[in-house]
């Protein structure tokens, strides 16, 4: 973090440094405002052992687990609660999950977060990749960061940043090192995410990347008649389950029991800077989380409907992604495993914004609308060649 | 805990509560007696953060382990050890279990406790059920608590009561939740178990649950020419290995190096209010260990005979359970899988005796004759169909 | 510790000792030097939770990990870095680590030690080794010590000794204990192990160690042109690949992107009173690092060369054991697998040695030179039965 930024280590486990506790608001640094930045330890249950970091800047509050590879747990914006309720008990510290477990699928044991991501080496679904055993979305979501930080600037518009790197790594195994920085701004709807991941190997390296973003009850977003509104330009259902629902792929059904997931795998259009975004809005138009991208960085995006009853998890993710979820062999063939050459390093801007007023969900729409203009959209009612296996 | 009670909560992760220490005694409370509950953190070596828990009611003391899904881990009624010494030093927190190692056997390493019990979702030895990948006796006891209390009844009898919540869950995988409660009283010969299994789902899910009793060295209950006397009703040897002691199912040899378990599947006769119990003996009778419960409940119980070497965990298993220790495919065949609905419960109250007199047993050996003139025995000398597979 | 022995205990399991710091210097105990044995716990990152021992002799430094089955984390000599860099960030809590993963490597993503020991029921590679599934280097090195002491001689030659008790058990499972001791004294050059196995179960146990010595950057004695010096009696390659090698085997090439392992297997000469020893020193031949042993107790001595670039873990393994590191399955075969009678027990004294100078390093090319004369050395030049499966 540059000059102006008042900077706190919480974590650096080179130099032994690490705070149980930690407090600082705007008023400990002489400014004005009500944001505030603390962090704690959980202790007992599943959690046990979690540091977690509150992000407040006054309007929008996040928790930052950088036991959890910098993952984002809950959240809340002016009352608003932001994420979802898997049916666990969480966080959940990853000496609690087990990878391997119930077939390569242990992952989900520990699956909880508002915002988690699938990676580093691979992602998507379990299985023999040419001799290595893949276990589901990765290994980078149960690593804990080595390296905590919180940073202020202390001039306009006093950013607060936290930043965190967690190294996905082993001898034989994979070397890359994800560093991760979270920004917000006092007062903001939004939270921005910086992320470079560098390939410290003198081989190259593969790296896919999924953002799993989440909603559900109790976010007000994900209800009966919800719908995600974006700039697609293909859609594709990723199983025949999904090609289904596929009149439907934009509009959410009330929590079902029983419900088997729906997957859509999307390519989106984008505005004139080279950005997109996407939006999950209640069906009063009057809630709405976006999250926003790059297509450039992020050319796979992917709608996942899991509208289970409430108690399974009902919920959607919306996953920007370097990747489709499809095995990462099949991802191999179809050119989208990134290849970082030695040294070489892949980043990424995006964001989550959140609105809870009628206004600021149709202004959403507007910047939709500005770049649907630009091109036509083709959705696939059937798994398609390219997208999934078929 | 009703009102009445006098009530501390040692662990809710809900609201960050978890003291790493406790102790509360009669004189705190104003109560006579010199029973006490204390709670310490294990540090170091294989016990390390684990939350454990004495009660001692002035006669009976016994430890539960929170970190260990509420297994009770040890205990001492006036001098008498209880339990028994596996060859591992315990207790074993769960980030040092890995559930899959060795084949599906992983749990092994962790298994130390006086009862623990196996289950939720499945219980028996590991295998493939339908394409999910099952591990030797479940995941509950090595999941933690993410609810501790402990309660007093401030009137007469004044029992001691220890409360937790384990939640078995995860996206896609069950989603129980175990409510575990204890009840003991000032200067008594027991503890009485009360559990609750809820699903949490909206789907049926299915339960399997064994209370794994075990007794041996240093317990002096178990040694050559100890019995196990029940009013059994049905009787069948598991395996082959178990057809071979038939004969003496009920009587224990010496500690025998090399010794391969056998373990026997029994149909229990009950009395006029649906209990039943059996008892283990040492040869003088002066010294035993009893489980009640009601086979309406538990229909199914165990006897685990593993009279190897002491150092190899000399003990017996007396173990009564919703189903016998079989896989569970054959187990769901044979109609002793439980199906719970979508937000439905199950529930069990069983408890544990313990016996340091000649006059003491002989109070038992009663009990168990006023229920065996109720019925007949049969015991099948070898394996028998419906109670494994053959 | 005997009678002139000043002790410390840092961890008991069983009596409930653990120090989260500790330390004591010679002033402290009244003695004269500059030594000091202190302990701290780390937190955050991989590292959270880890007991770690720094034992300074004045001129020698090194880490012992009792949280990782007592190995040696880093050291220094004289300021020359002791110990190697894997691609990750260490030491790795067992808890991060899951033995079964990637097919049975997860291992690796802990390996980090200077020196770590691969056993003790087995190691080498994973498989199926008739039903039970054996992981990639056993399970010590993940498991913690449950007891931990240190001990200065009040007398000369004021020998400081640290040592640590480490079970590997479980029901059905192995029943070893092992009990290591380190032994310095203050300037020394060195410090020197002993550990003894026990088999505390009734029955034969299998018993494999190997030392895992490593040498890379930043530790000064293996660059391009290093050598490994030592009387061999037999070398043979362990691979084809290794066979490729055969003529440099005992040369250092300079770091190399992609390189893959070669593994020697040799057989030793000995001095008369049955030591020999094994010398890795730079091209300038002013550093170097000897490990030290009995065949008699340690007949297998394994180099393995992993010259990949730095940053991908350029090092080399200097690893004297009971067997050579094939599966252990083939090991047993050729009678490398020691199995020891119940209660039956194994020890071995071996050490290592550090030299930061020209005349040191001779003083070792003088030990070996006399060893060699006893006999002649053979170089297989291919994988050669009775060394390897061919």
């Amino acid at each position: 973090m540059t000059d102006n930024f008042k900077n706190w280590t919480l974590t650096n486990t080179r130099t032994g440094v690490w705070l149980d506790a930690f407090h600082v608001n705007a008023a400990d640094v002489g400014l004005a405002g009500n944001w505030s930045v603390k962090k704690a330890t959980l202790r007992a249950g599943p959690s046990d052992g979690i540091d977690i970091l509150d992000v407040d800047n006054g309007a929008l509050r996040f928790s930052v687990l950088p036991t959890r590879g910098m993952g984002l747990w809950r959240g809340e914006y002016r009352g608003m609660r932001l994420g979802w309720q898997p049916p666990l008990s969480g966080p959940v510290h990853p000496k609690f999950v087990n990878a391997d477990a119930h077939g390569g699928i242990g992952w989900l044991a520990g699956f909880d977060e508002w915002m988690c991501r699938c990676g580093l080496a691979w992602n998507g679904p379990p299985g023999d990749d040419g001799g290595a055993k893949l276990t589901l979305h990765g290994r980078i979501a149960n690593l804990p960061a080595s390296h905590v930080a919180v940073g202020v600037q202390t001039n306009s518009p006093h950013t607060i940043a936290v930043q965190g790197v967690t190294h996905e790594g082993g001898l034989f195994l994979a070397n890359l090192r994800l560093t991760t920085h979270y920004y917000t701004e006092p007062g903001a709807h939004w939270v921005q995410i910086h992320d470079t991941v560098e390939n410290l190997s003198s081989r190259p390296a593969e790296l896919q990347m999924l953002y799993h973003c989440n909603w559900g009850p109790p976010c007000p977003v994900l209800e009966e008649g919800s719908k995600v509104l974006a700039p697609f330009r293909t859609v594709a259902p990723l199983t025949p389950r999904a090609a289904e629902g596929i009149d439907t792929f934009d509009v959410y059904g009330p929590p079902t029991p029983g419900f088997a997931e729906q997957v859509y795998a999307c390519q989106m259009l984008e505005d004139s800077q080279g950005w997109t975004l996407a939006l999950v809005q209640n069906p009063a138009a009057d809630k709405g989380a976006v999250v926003y991208w790059r297509p450039r960085e992020l050319p796979c995006f992917t709608i996942w409907k899991n509208t289970a009853a409430v108690e399974d998890g009902y919920v959607t993710g919306l996953e920007p992604a370097t990747n489709f979820p499809n095995f990462k062999g099949f991802e191999r063939q179809q050119g989208r495993v990134i290849v970082l050459p030695p040294g070489g390093s892949w980043e990424c801007t995006w964001g989550i914004e959140v609105y809870d007023t009628a206004e600021g969900v149709a202004t959403v729409h507007k910047r939709i609308a500005d770049i649907e203009h630009t091109g036509t959209r083709v959705v696939n009612r059937v798994p398609t060649a390219g997208f999934c296996p078929v």
